[in-house]
């Protein structure tokens, strides 16, 4: 969620051999994990020897679930690359993260990815994931250990509706898992944002105009990594690509559903950024409004009165006024006047009115 | 209509299985009503035994309205879920509310859900109907008791044409109704809209300002609501599913009409609240401007002013001009110079002008 | 063109039957009257009893055009949706205005509703066509006695080639002849337009704001009114619906063609108002600089020097400089001084330039 | 380019036949030139009696090309209508200028019409140019004397490639011309702006708001002849009309990259002008601040000190103060010490940095 | 990346004949360069005499890439031009830079230009590349010397994969390194605005308002150069032109996904442009705001405090107060309440909180 990762993104270098891994150095090592299940049977494992994975996946009737965690070890990436059969340019979408959300047909499989995200003690965790989805297997890669999808596997073994499903509907559930964990991130994000609306329209500063600045930045950043999946899950739910069933397609559907609320969510949130800003802005003049009128109020009273005593201060030595026994009540009465006649007029411009 | 709703919406947990139905704690009982008829028969009945309804809508020749109020109890939402042969994701969408507005074309049947709104004193009241038309069946759920639909229940009872109709046509009256009562509320915020506009013609303030950025919100959010229904009833009125026949469809496209209304009305309610908030601005900046003439024009004319009688109250003990017999008039006369200078160059500034 | 009609929609009682007609009391008697011709034929004639027509229509081979003005009867409205086989729902939206402008095949004619405007002592004379082409007549609706058809009519009665053609061609002549009346509503806005920027190139005043954002209001409805006609003309000019010949579409474009010149107006003219509110609010803030740069300069230049002679003006025993001989005339050669500097200190702030 | 031209356009009367030409009265009378060549043939011709080109074209192995300029006699357009069998409505877009850029094909020929434009003494000079392109001919109607097209004409003359080419190709370098022809009107826009923009980042003034103002005026409208032209160019380059070869296409795309680029262009300016309304924005409003910084540290400074010194100007017999010896330069100490703070407290405050 | 350079594009003469060159003068003698390879074999020449080419590219089994650098002399471009029979247009596109990026597909060849960018100490060094893509060769032609594809030269030299591909794959190799070397251009970009939003956040001036403006300019201009390469590359990646085999637009989806990243990183730094502009603007209204409140706060204690102290500067010889022994004393207490009165008012005003 940092913005300047983007313009800093790491690259493989300049015009390097397509199929060039870019290993971000403080990625873990490949922490490798199967779970093989049908409605029967069910098996969880760690696998530390990725070439047994060739034999393991040649069982047709079986789910097979390889998630690998930790991007950290480029020979075992390729190993896997070739177990697997994986193009070269899909091995570089995996390790040059991030990637804009993307679907990609190959010859024997389906490759999806996307961002995976959730909230961490206050602040979004971030990474990408990438899914691999062939006739007999779900293989998928994260940046880094832990994820969203624990609910998937204890389905898997709790022995539900899942178990008795292909290796698609694993897909779809892993797809589901992560789309619905896009909510909280954005739950959160709006709720950040309604705290500093209640806030602004109690006063204004500097800082909650940086706060609000920053938060459209976030929201900005947001919208470009949640958009494109919108694409990426609405082809899979309408090509009906052999790697999905059309069963399964229904499912991907619904998912494609949050994903537009949760655009809908994000849209909400920029909205009302922008009414903030806007509120901000006419706060700001409404206040530089009521300031200026206490001065000109002030000045408008006083620097008449002033004059008017300043001249009766003159030291002239034939100034009459000033020897007449009613000349001090009288310019106080003037002054009264004055006094009064501008409050008539300021009332009249109604700058009394709040 | 309460905007914070849409960043804490409830939700099912993360990662459930599909079909997880999140029942709201607030929501009520279900109260399940059948009306029945043809052209010569007319039966309302309230269903206790969901069961029974299963022998109910295999009467092929009559139109059975199934109208469930309240999603206060999962065991009853389920059970009508088997009877219809709902699919599970369709049960999601009736319960994990709000839903963007859809359609969705099952085995048995078509779903479409949008969302009901209605004036209940001088508030908007929200809730999300679900309908399902079948062969033999029109199937709808209402989050809570209460609806806009009784006109629909009026004319059936009155033995008026839609006595004669087939099941489409019922879907077709309760989706017209429903798109109908959007109006009131779009007619009841424009009301408040231009009271708004007269009140700003006539003054500023910052209780204004609040009140119209609560008004953009809350047309934001509308437009949010009515705008995917657009598409809903678009895409029934020129599909021809099957589930309508060419006939009601000619219907269809007079809501969907209506729609295009009311989205007219909501953007001419948009854009005026824009305008106002420019009008509200320039106002603003206006009387800024008005205000700073005043203080400009006072000080211009009585700061000079202030310094002349200034010179004359030193003490010096030789100033020649203090002594002589015409030394205040003089004063006085030049005073009444300075001023009228200072009136012309205000003249000619145009800051007497409004 | 009162903004407040549409917020006030008069509509038929919600949910009712479709085909409910929303009679606006204020709506005048319908007037009918038809005009058959062929080349070598002309017949004018009012219209009292409305069944008498359906004989008329059956003559295949001449032009019927029943022009209907006034909309204030049911019953005749009804008798004429019978005798010509109206659909209940083009009944309804032709009492029930404004609709959006629209166009619907039905089994036995094509319905056309667009919206008819005319300039009247300075104002827009506002009012929906409806209009129905069928294989022997042309029928038209309007809200209110008086129309632009004129030129049609004398048209048809000076025997010009509109005689020869069908009732197709009837048909076109009359749209083309309400979207031709566009042009002079446009024009006249756009002259108020440049007058209120030549007044506002002169001097700003908040009227004229007021002016502005009621302008705007109204280009806003007008580009609403007109936007949606552009399909309309644009599908029967393309779509070769049978009742449009080949040979008519060629003209059809033609009236395309001066809507999108009208669009182009309408845009020409919004663009324009947007512009002015920019030039407004720029010369408000211009006009602020300008005022505090003269508040700034007398102020700059009279505190010093009211300070250094309130100086002299204390009454201290023991000040030297007050009895020095030349001590006032050297006050205010120091004072000359002063001035000078913050002379050419605001002149190098460049706020003498303008 | 007068923007006044376009709310002011003349039309034939409302209502009148379609056909009717509204001949502007400043017009030119039609001055008709022929060129009729083949590879090894060439005559140019003045063209006294329409009637005679019927027989001219008639000879299909060589390119006509018929230039009409000036419209100002209805009766020869009539009649160049005739021997060309323009349709009647090709004849009105001929005359009743200007048209919205299009192209129509009808039954004998292709219609293009489009905005011919060439810079004369730094002002833009427009024209519409209307194009007929016929088996055997090529006929262009301009409004006045001149155009942009002796490039063309020397091009046939010095037997260059045109002269082996037909009709079509004609047609198309006539375009080719016309289009070239809007970059320098578009580079001499685009250089205006530029020294605006100097200017403006100079210093500020209402002029220069005004000429900006004007400029984005007349982009506004340069965007909207320009535009529609990309449509024309475009379809008549994909199409693959039959009056125009495939060969003859490619270079028809070569002209509608130039549109493109003239577009882009235009659109760089656009955005170019709006930046520098903000930058006059912001420019003001740093401004005002620098203007009022100096107000408030003077009076900051002054205002203080002027109180201490009305102080001990007050006439109170029992002053202890002014009598002490050391009151004078006391108090002198005392408002030193005052400036010294408050000068602090500006600094801080950082107004004395730009 | 000179702005400027749009407006003053150098074109050949208005109207010339098609594949008219316009030869920059600045721009070198063209070197040209031949590549020769197959899996086996390299060689790398220099090409002295052009016409020794047409031998050379009749080998059909080995990869021919022609390096053209520099366009100064037309006489060597038009041979080239006959040598792989180039289409005027074509040539003419490769000498008349800019060009929009476009791709156009000859009888003989595919033709593809678009921006070759790199950064040279601080500053965007860019030109146009042109690609001809013919069965036995890859023709490119650069406006100077030197470019961004040492990179691809040193593949071909290793012995890596390249050498064992076609012609087609060394044009995807070529587009691939262009499209990779958009990116550091557009970090640098990034950086820069980053380092601005810096400095904004700390202290807003003039400068850095130009050097925001400046900035957008680049950044708008970037994108119009890089927007077309969507298309380019979006094109020949779906079309499957006969140029590209199957298995090569595999990888030009790559460099599509590439372009899409780098259109991302333009928005985002446009978004972020747009924002700081909006920071800037509401923190110098906030500025002034401040200045202004410390302007008022001063004023509405002083101005009464110095109208107190006048009153008792009068010099009327009957002031009773003046004589007294507790006038002095009481004045200062009632200035003193004064002070604190008015305090406690701007304290409830808010204007002490930041
Ligand atoms: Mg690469
Ligand atoms: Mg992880
Ligand atoms: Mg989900
Ligand atoms: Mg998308
Ligand atoms: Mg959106
Ligand atoms: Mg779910
Ligand atoms: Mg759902
Ligand atoms: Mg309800
Ligand atoms: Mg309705
Ligand atoms: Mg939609
Ligand atoms: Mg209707
Ligand atoms: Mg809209
Ligand atoms: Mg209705
Ligand atoms: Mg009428
Ligand atoms: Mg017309
Ligand atoms: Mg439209
Ligand atoms: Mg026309
Ligand atoms: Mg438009
Ligand atoms: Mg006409
Ligand atoms: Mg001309
Ligand atoms: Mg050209
Ligand atoms: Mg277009
Ligand atoms: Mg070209
Ligand atoms: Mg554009
Ligand atoms: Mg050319
Ligand atoms: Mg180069
Ligand atoms: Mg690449
Ligand atoms: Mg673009
Ligand atoms: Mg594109
Ligand atoms: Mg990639
Ligand atoms: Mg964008």
């Amino acid at each position: 969620m940092d913005r300047k990762g983007i313009f800093r993104k790491r690259k493989p270098p300049l015009g390097s051999v397509p199929g060039t891994l870019s290993i971000d150095e403080e990625s873990p090592f490949p922490k490798i994990s199967l779970i093989e299940f049908d409605r029967d049977y069910l098996k969880e494992e760690i696998i530390r020897n990725v070439e047994n994975l060739a034999s393991v996946i040649s069982a047709t009737d079986r789910v097979h679930w390889i998630d690998v965690q930790g991007l950290g070890d480029e020979a075992t990436i390729r190993k896997l690359g070739e177990v697997f059969s994986l193009h070269p340019l899909a091995l570089e979408d995996i390790t040059n993260v991030p990637q804009v959300a993307k679907v990609e047909e190959y010859d024997n499989c389906l490759f999806v990815c996307l961002p995976m995200m959730r909230m961490e003690e206050d602040s979004v965790v971030y990474e990408q994931m990438s899914l691999f989805l062939g006739e007999t297997f779900v293989l998928t890669f994260q940046e880094r250990y832990g994820d969203v999808l624990d609910p998937v596997r204890n389905r898997m073994r709790r022995n539900s509706r899942i178990r008795s499903m292909d290796n698609d509907y694993t897909a779809y559930a892993i797809l589901d898992t992560i789309v619905d964990n896009y909510f909280p991130v954005l739950q959160s994000i709006g709720s950040e944002l309604e705290k500093l609306e209640e806030e602004l329209v109690e006063s204004i500063s500097r800082e909650k105009l940086k706060d609000l600045y920053l938060m459209k930045q976030k929201l900005a950043q947001l919208r470009r990594l949640v958009w494109p999946t919108k694409d990426v899950i609405g082809r899979i739910s309408r090509e009906e690509s052999e790697y999905f069933k059309d069963q399964t397609v229904l499912y991907l559907r619904d998912v494609y559903d949050h994903i537009i609320q949760s655009l809908d969510m994000l849209d909400i949130s920029r909205e009302l950024s922008s009414e903030l800003m806007n509120l901000y802005l006419s706060s700001t003049s409404n206040r530089l409004n009521e300031i200026m009128k206490v001065l000109t109020i002030i000045s408008t009273i006083f620097i008449p009165l002033s004059f008017i005593v300043g001249i009766y201060g003159m030291n002239f030595v034939y100034m009459p006024e000033l020897s007449l026994k009613w000349g001090y009540p009288v310019v106080l009465i003037v002054m009264g006047v004055v006094v009064f006649i501008m409050l008539l007029f300021i009332r009249r411009k109604g700058w009394f009115r709040k």
